[in-house]
Formats: structure tokens, sequence, C-alpha cells
């Protein structure tokens, strides 16, 4: 039972369930539910517990549900939709698109070990997302049990339709805390042309961000990441991927630009790079040169995990402020006297300082939590988000009612509320 | 105040409202919202009167709140938004944002007259939208003023932002029945690349469908229209565009893929179209030429409302049900012995079979409003729903329920009264 305890996040909020129910099916779920609503026992959903806010921390005296048993894919080429249950992991519907000539989009950093069901709980973004869109932008139906147990089927095959509320957008990203996704109909698209990446590195996290706002201007890349000094150093340190550790900041674009026009980008974006003071750059089209080194970017996370005890930002500010939040996220560095890494979906204006402490000491711990807060803090100042695409959860609650606002929380509550009255759905998260 | 009662559709269940306030800024929506709470007064809110589902149809006794007079548009050019209020019209959005290299996508047929507002009401598609997504998809924040009078602001110019529920997306597509929308940020993205069209017809819409399966299969086309014969003769009828009478459909395509790719698209396109048995095709990048066919298609709607009197149809299916929709709309047509001229944005199986009927015959207008009703019914069956983007307003609402069954409906209307619980918004629409 243990494992289902924690997500990634770690963030000690997780209690003690009475139970897990690891659901073969949707009527499992809802015979599981309605025991609960019945009981006003807390119902935790939970897909593949990689989540990084907490969002399905278990509760004490609740029952988590988990829906890794739930795995089915099919894919319906015709229509150009999987029909996903919720356990199945991300990488897993990518594939079974892909022997049919289809892609799934969405693809977060851990793509390899996360589930659906969590994505859509989240409307998960990922790598691709600055081009292509969030889960959001690819969920055409969905199958959810309400808190009472009720099993409803919205949307469907359609690719639109407006009939009635957009019911639909209102569970995707709600965290488990209005119902609990049993099905989802995915879109898909024709698979990705192979395209070509562009690597250059950068004196400061300022250049390189001022080099993001003038490619997302006139180009639309398929990948715009941004890596600080100290998410450079902490992967190198972890297992070598031959980055170069003395530069302040490394930028990963990718053109999936059809034929000529992808070279074409690719120089639009190299010019940017230049223009803003790039220190070297390289283009290939060789796809295993380019994962070299936009696995280092997905494994920024596994590396600073590695240094200490971490907390995951995820803040997000419009484009152009990337440089005020980055400069700011330093001066918070320093003044807490920890270490902040930075990677970025900079074309998104989405960053993910991560925030290393020492765990076995209390005040190193308490600086950590307290540079956290101040993050998201600053990230509202700018008029952006705590959370671009991990939720809420449980890690940033706290924070939540600066960034909506009185008016906003209570209408969150009245939505809440309508939809599950008793309170029993994923209760301490978000709200 | 005539002119404020009816929208497009004029389905006859226009009221007398007791004012329209032609508002001027969000303060006086609120005023008028509070004053209408505290009388229980109900409120309908207008944009450009464009809607073909009346939506915003007029109710005895209430208000309605035009927001013609709220247009006023900036464009954020740095983080790639415009600010807009609801009154202003799709195309002056567009224009601004062309000054500046940009885009917004969402382009439905009416776009030179409708009205951002009611493109959000109603969660707006259009031609594009078979590449470029609807309008939820290009929505970043909105101000709306809620059933209370009090305003809430949800999102920003950031583009990727999960804190909280997804409120924003629940407005979008809830044509007034929420709130009444003041003011929208909008994702806009680098000017569209010129492109190149294709014109192909064939003997039967099923034989065109087809084509349009296999296309969408391999390429990402950027518009993917359909007419039959009966539409392209009332255009004929109506002003000449030069059409073939006598072909059963005619398909028009566009790629806007960037540089030689384009050429690349048409010509696997036109493979799809000779595949399917196309009677004849060209090709054009000749901007002006390919607006003659697309101007063709728009203009359907004003063409056959000159024939007598029209229901306007939105029915949806999974795409390769297309010929199936088609034949059964064909079967329906011949039964009830009125013309149903079929356009269809065809590459997202979204439809609009308008039927046409002799408005001075009471028994032709209840043949085709049995028509209408039937033509609904098949979408339901065919597992697709009843309108795709126009909205179900007042039109459509006697089949919402088969679409969305007991469940679904019973979870909108939770939604609705934690929302208004007076019922005072757009009373009689949707629900």
């Amino acid at each position: 039972m243990e494992k289902y305890r924690e997500d990634f996040a770690r963030d000690g909020s997780a209690g003690k369930p009475i139970a897990v129910v690891r659901a073969e099916d949707a009527a499992q779920v809802q015979h599981a539910v309605r025991w609960a609503a019945e009981h006003r026992v807390p119902v935790v959903p939970r897909g593949a517990g990689t989540g990084l806010s907490g969002g399905s921390s278990a509760v004490d005296g609740g029952i988590t549900i988990s829906l890794d048993r739930m795995r089915a894919i099919e894919i319906d080429p015709a229509c150009q939709v999987a029909i996903v249950e919720p356990g199945a992991l991300n990488i897993e519907v990518k594939r079974a698109a892909a022997e049919l000539g289809l892609w799934y989009p969405p693809d977060p950093s851990s793509y390899e070990i996360c589930s659906i069901g969590g994505n859509l709980a989240t409307n998960a973004g990922g790598l691709c997302c600055v081009k292509y869109g969030v889960t959001t932008d690819y969920v055409l139906g969905m199958d959810v049990v309400l808190a009472d147990g009720s099993l409803v089927r919205l949307g469907g095959k359609q690719i639109k339709d407006v009939a009635g509320l957009s019911l639909l957008k209102l569970f995707i990203g709600s965290e488990g805390t209005l119902g609990v996704i049993t099905r989802a109909i995915l879109r898909l698209i024709p698979a990705q042309t192979a395209g070509a990446t562009l690597v250059a590195s950068f004196a400061t996290m300022k250049a390189a961000s001022e080099a993001v706002v003038a490619i997302r201007s006139t180009v639309r890349a398929s990948m715009l990441e941004l890596m600080d000094s100290t998410s450079i150093n902490a992967v190198e340190d972890w297992r070598s991927h031959g980055l170069d550790r003395t530069i302040g900041a490394l930028l990963i674009a990718q053109s999936d630009a059809p034929g000529e026009a992808c070279g074409a980008e690719i120089a639009t974006m190299l010019a940017c790079c230049e223009e803003a003071g790039a220190l070297e750059a390289f283009t290939t089209t060789e796809a295993d040169e380019a994962e070299l080194f936009v696995s280092a970017r997905r494994n920024a996370f596994h590396a600073l995990e590695a240094r200490g005890g971490v907390l995951f930002e995820d803040v997000g500010v419009p484009v152009p402020l990337l440089p005020d939040l980055v400069d700011g996220v330093a001066t918070i560095a320093t003044r807490a006297g920890v270490e902040i890494a930075v990677v970025a979906h900079a074309g998104d204006g989405n960053t993910h300082p991560i925030i290393v402490y020492d765990a076995t000491d209390p005040d190193s711990e308490a600086r950590a939590r307290s540079a956290f807060d101040e993050v998201m803090a600053l990230a509202i100042s700018l008029g952006g988000t705590i959370t671009g695409e991990h939720g809420v959860g449980r890690a940033k609650k706290g924070a939540l009612p600066a960034q909506l606002g009185p008016d906003v929380l209570a209408l969150t509550r009245r939505v809440k509320d309508a939809l599950d009255p008793l309170g029993i759905l994923n209760p301490g998260a978000v709200l």
C-alpha cells in the first residue's frame, strides 16, 4: 500500500488510506465511489503517481482508487482517435498511434512513465505544446464517475461539438476533485515530420529568453526549451551529456516544418539567437544527436533529485516577462541561500525552477519552502500563474487564493460544491 | 429595439424585452445585471446578432444587454495576444492582428459580421479549424459578469495555466447562460503563409466524403470544405460564381504548408481526390481565384435564404460517417418533400444541412421543421452532435436531451443552478 500513498512531489502531505482500490473497470470505480459516498469517505484518484504537486497524495481514512490496472488502448484509425483507459501510459498511447502512422502530441517530460488519466486530471503540457497545444486540446470525449458513483459519458468521436455546456473541458485539469475519469477519447493527428534541431548557448538566461521572444514572433517552433547553468551542471554531474558547463543558458529549439521550410525555420531561429548574442550554436537533422540534448533537458528533474531534497515549481508568465521571472528567481535563490535550477518550456513562458535543499538540515528545508512560496508570489506579481501544467495539488494550494482572488475562488467553490456536495473527492487538493 | 429581438435564425422564439441596454463598459453591464438580479428579470446577452440558433432571442419581460458598443481592440505584439471587448467583430480582430504580422485563426463563415463575444459564447468554429482549432483553443483570459453582477477575471496573458478549475473553458460555449463576457484575451500566432487551393468536383457527396477521409489520414489541410449540388445551384442562382451546376459535389481544400511542402500536400490531396473518383480537379496559388470558390462556399447561407424560409442545421459526426450523414439527409429531404442543401466543414465532420421551405405555406414549414428534428436525430444516431459550432440556443434545445441523456443533462443543470441560482441568465436557451 505504501507505494500508493505519495506522488513524485513527496510533499509530506500523504496520509494513511484505509484501502487502495485497484479498479479493473469503470464498474469497480463506480462501486468504490458509491460506497465512499454512502460512508462519506474521501476518495483519491491516482494514475501512475508521477504527479509533482501532491495531487494524488493519500488521505487519512480515505480510499485511494488506483487506475493502474485499467490500461486498455484502442486506436480507431478512420476516426483518428484513441480510446484509452486512464491507467495507460502516455508513451503507450503514442506507440499505439504511431503503429498506424498517427500521433498523440502531448508530451510531458515524464511521458514514458506518466498515465493518461493523470495527464487529463492536470491538463498536462510538455515540450511540443508550444506548437501543438496541451492535453485539453486533444480530448474529444470522456467517461467520468461522479461523486455519487454515477457515470457520465461526455463528448465522443466527433471533432467539433458545442451541444450543452463544456463539461468535458471542466473535468480536464480538475485534479480528481470533480470526478474519476475512467475512459478518454483522444484526438490523433498524422505523424510528425522528422524536423531539425537548433542548440544554442548563451552567457545569460536573459539573453536566451530574448532569443525565445524573438523566435516566437516569427516562427512556430515545435520545441523551445531552456536550461540554465545550474541545471546544466546538475545534469552533467548526474550523467554526462556533453554539455558545456561554463555557459549561462542552453536553448534547444526544433522545427518540424515539412521539406525545405524546416531549414528556413531553423535559419530564422539561428538568426534570432545570434541577434540575442548567442555564444555558440549548431543545428542538426540527426535525431540521435538531437535526443542527447532533449533528454538532458528532460533528465534535469532526475539529476536535481539526486542532489538532495527538491521542490518542483511550475510557474508561468507571459513570454516577454521570462527574463524578469528568471532574474527574480535568481534573487530569491541568493536571498534564501538555496540552489534553484531553472528549466523551462520557454516558448510558452512556463518554467520549472527546481529548488534544491539539504534534506538533513531543517533550516535549509525551511529556507527552501520559503523560496518556493516566494517564486509563486513572483509569478503572480508578473501577471502569471503558479502552475502551468503540473496542477495545484496539495503542494501549491496555499498560493492559489493569491492568484485567483476571492471572487474566482468563491466561484470555484460553487462549482466544486455543485458536483461534489459531500466533499469526498480528493479533499485537500486544489482547494 | 426591434432589431435587437432576433438573431439570424429568425426562429420565432423572440419575445418583447422591456429594455435593450447598449452597454459601454463592463461597469454598465454589471449595473444592468445587478438590477436584473434584484428584480428577477431575465437577461439576454447579445453580440452582433448573427447567431443561427436563436441564442440571443429577446425574452418577454426581460432585458437584452447588447455589447455592440463595446468594441475596443488592443494588440500586445510581444505577448502575441489581443485584448478585445465582446462587441468587436471577428474581422476587426483579424485586421488589427494582421497589421502586426499576427493572426487570429478562428474564422466562422460570418467572420465579417459576427462579434468576438458571440464567437466565445458559442465556441465558434469556421473553415481553418480543421487545422487550427476552434475558438476555445485561442482564449487565454476572460472577464465575465456573473449572475449577481459581480465580475470575475479568469486567466491572463500566460499561455499555459492550470491553476484551479478550468472555469475559463466552462464559460466558452455557454451561450450566455452562465455570465456575460465583457473582455477576452485571445491568443495570436504568426501570420499564415499564403498556400494553395485545390478544387475538385465529384459525381456524388459520398465520393467527395471519401476523398475527405483519405486526405485527413495523411495531410493536415488548412481547409477542407464541401458543397453539394443543391447549394452549388443555389449559389449560382443567387450570384454566379462560375460553378458547374451539373456536378454532385464540390470539394475546396487548402494547404498552408510553407515552401515546397505546400505543393506536395496539394499533390497528395489531388491524388486522394482522383482515387475517390473526382470528375475534375484543378489547383491554384492565386488567392483571388481561390477566394471565388471559398466565397461561394461562405455565401451558401445567403443564397439559400434568398430561396424561401430556411432552417440552419449544424450537425456533426465522426468524419468517416460523413457519407452516412449525407445519405440520411437526402432520404429525409425526399420523405419530407423539402429541399435540403448541404455545405460542410467536411474535414471536421461538421455539416450544415440547410432546409429550404415555402414560408407562405404552413404545411411546407411543418414538413421542414419535422425534417429539422429528423436530421438532428440522425446525427445523434450516428454518434454525433446536434451542433458543432452554432450552439443550441432555442432552435435546438428540444433535441439536446436526446444527445446528452438524462445524467449529463442533470449535471448540466447542477452547474447552471450553481452559477445562476435565480435562473435569470438567458432563460430558455440551451436548457
